[in-house]
């Protein structure tokens, strides 16, 4: 799948929109009926980083592709015994598990694991690097709330991404899965948070929210992430600048939609009634990463395979 | 099922006897057949506080329904990124299970989760509140001992529950369900356990073990809860008043039962030779467990989805 | 299975060499075809020492054998709730699980357990006793690459086991099973790794690597195992004795192999290039331990209900 790889989903960077939108179709479909691609298949999840939701949604995946799941726990124990990443890898590997997935604290750690090993290596969120299955989650329920009937095209349409992008692998796969699309994307946050050198990730770079805000067909708001190290010197005068406030959303276009990858700091960066109004589409985008976790997980070990 | 809404099991408390006994009906089926109801779909185990036993219990329960387990964990991560209980739940809602079990320690949590999803919710403990499939395994091994028939009906017969009933939430749930089914309930603890307020449970409050043992037909354990704060001022007080030793179990009546929620303080709340004695039903509790859970799961599914 | 009672597998020391056999004959035929024997029973993990390999390994056999899984954590909440070991099996087969694999600090807890409980329990490793299943591996894995085409006989074969093996339960259950399926086996280490009272084992020790080395057809290392409290005075000194270097594998026989049971200490034990390198099966043993694992349960499970 990835540009990287055959049977890897490492980044979405680089890799041709024929292949982003053969992806999302197939999870389109895969939303509805569940699939025995993986039956007495064993999926390995191998999290060195905490997270509930990414790590649940993989497993649901896996087993809606008829696959069963080994957990290898928050932190490898191998791992804290001395052995490296791609020891680690390589021995789950030859335990016979089709696919691993992967999240670490560091950039590259899923790449590394993928030249250490020959199933399917699919990244979970590695630093600041990528996190391509959310970005093909929220390009799943855009199209489904645009109505482009699976043309995945998303020409002339326009989407914000707003706050701490210098730190987002979020911001990095969907301005890379956005653009790839045909969107225009802009991407959204104080000076500190949204240097000029994103510049190369294809988006339009802006310091001023309320003059975005306008023309947006869709806003994505990113996590704070406090649990990651982040601060802020006033959430309040955060808020103020880079908030998605009632007010804001009140000047957003009629039908323009509001995204969130969560978890949600509500009152921070996004405020409650908006987060649960009617233009967020914020469980539609945890729904549909279900969908492309399992088309991934089927179609990599599908082409490693074939 | 509970009276609190369709799809959830709650609470025991005003559900009808019908009700029960129809769980009950299908629990006891479910012993010795599985059953394919719920294949293809995840049942999520939510626990904020933790279980191994009774996790364990329902993990097992949803297999024997053909459906897959997600553990979120005995903290759900999310949540300590500062999201709400209801954010969390609906957020595994939008996943597609089909079931939530919820474990915390506070009173309340099922019904609120219950309140924010419309899949089915399960409550496996919440506070000094509930915990109706521990009730209802309760009341299947009481009537295999009972040889009723599947009658459930348990008219004629006396349970007496020992122990810190100001706290226990399985007392709750057993009060409820005992009643309900007919049969007479006595609540036995020293004064600051069992205090005048537990008589709006339908029961009635003694503080004299030895006078209410030579009438019961079974005798309900309860567990000094130290890993929840319980404190004894004198554990070998405690046991004189209110333990079931080998004396008072020899004064009980020869058919009457011996009852413990399980994990078991051998030598304070109970003597481990009637723990493990020809009156102990203890382990028929635990195997009750799993039928009732699997029993739940299939119809509150089943009732959401018909 | 083992000598110790029918339906456990709790050490390999005085079990017979057809039994032996018989288990290795069908982890062979396991590895290429899963089977359904276990369709719709649970395996319970009851692991009370951190081991993410060895867990994960017994999570894919048991999958692969149709079962279902459920972990009941490192350490059992209910056991720090006070309940004794056995109190928790008992529990936890009450549950209806068709097996029970356990793992312990302490020697003796599989066999404790097994005495306590009638479904089948596994040894998963217990403090310097025994670890049945990593010795099956090993010779499943010796066979392979000696290419016996399935009669596991090593006779005319020496096996070098080398590193603590007063505290090694790898090696005790190694020297178990490769003497009884014909090998020479010999015990390398210092002089307070490696005591005269080890020759009980049946295998010959010595503290002289170099003179042992030349001839071995296999060298096992074993792993130190800072993680349990082992010191080194001086890890230089103790590779320069004990490492399996660079210049000692050049001084090997041309065919012999080069085995460790993981997690490898790269450059202590072990130099990277050897433990990498053309003689090394230590990845054909990680799959071969799936593959025993896999035919233990579904022999174990079948033997109790034959």
């Amino acid at each position: 799948m990835s540009a990287r790889g055959r049977g890897h989903l490492l980044g979405l960077g680089g890799v041709p929109p024929e292949e982003i939108r053969s992806l999302l179709t197939l999870a389109r479909r895969r939303r509805d009926d569940a699939t025995a691609a993986l039956a007495g298949r064993v999926v390995a999840l191998l999290f060195f980083e905490d997270s509930t939701r990414t790590k649940t949604s993989f497993a649901i995946a896996a087993r809606r592709c008829g696959a069963g799941v080994v957990d290898l726990g928050t932190i490898g124990s191998s791992v804290s015994k001395g052995e490296s990443l791609t020891d680690t890898a390589r021995v789950v590997e030859a335990m016979g598990v089709a696919a691993i997935v992967v999240r670490a604290g560091q950039s590259g750690v899923a790449k590394l694991i993928a030249e250490g090993v020959s199933c399917a290596v699919l990244n979970a969120g590695d630093g600041t690097h990528e996190h391509p299955t959310q970005a093909l989650a929220d390009a799943l329920a855009l199209d489904d709330a645009w109505g482009s009937s699976g043309a995945f095209d998303f020409a002339g349409k326009r989407v914000v991404i707003v706050g701490d992008l210098a730190h987002s692998r979020v911001a990095r796969a969907n301005a890379a899965c956005l653009t790839t699309l045909g969107a225009d994307v802009v991407l959204v946050g104080p000076p500190t948070m949204a240097p000029r050198s994103l510049e190369t990730l294809g988006a339009r770079i802006s310091h001023d929210f309320d003059a975005e805000l306008v023309d947006a067909d869709a806003v994505m708001m990113l996590r704070i992430q406090f649990e990651r190290g982040a601060t802020l010197a006033s959430p309040r005068e955060y808020r103020a600048a880079c908030g998605l406030t009632i007010e804001r959303a009140a000047r957003m276009k009629p039908d323009a939609l509001v995204m969130h990858p969560g978890p949600v700091n509500r009152g921070l960066e996004i405020d409650p009634e908006v987060a649960d109004g009617g233009r967020s589409i914020i469980l539609r985008q945890v729904a549909a990463g279900v969908a492309v976790r399992t088309a991934a997980l089927e179609m990599l070990v599908g082409e490693l395979e074939s």
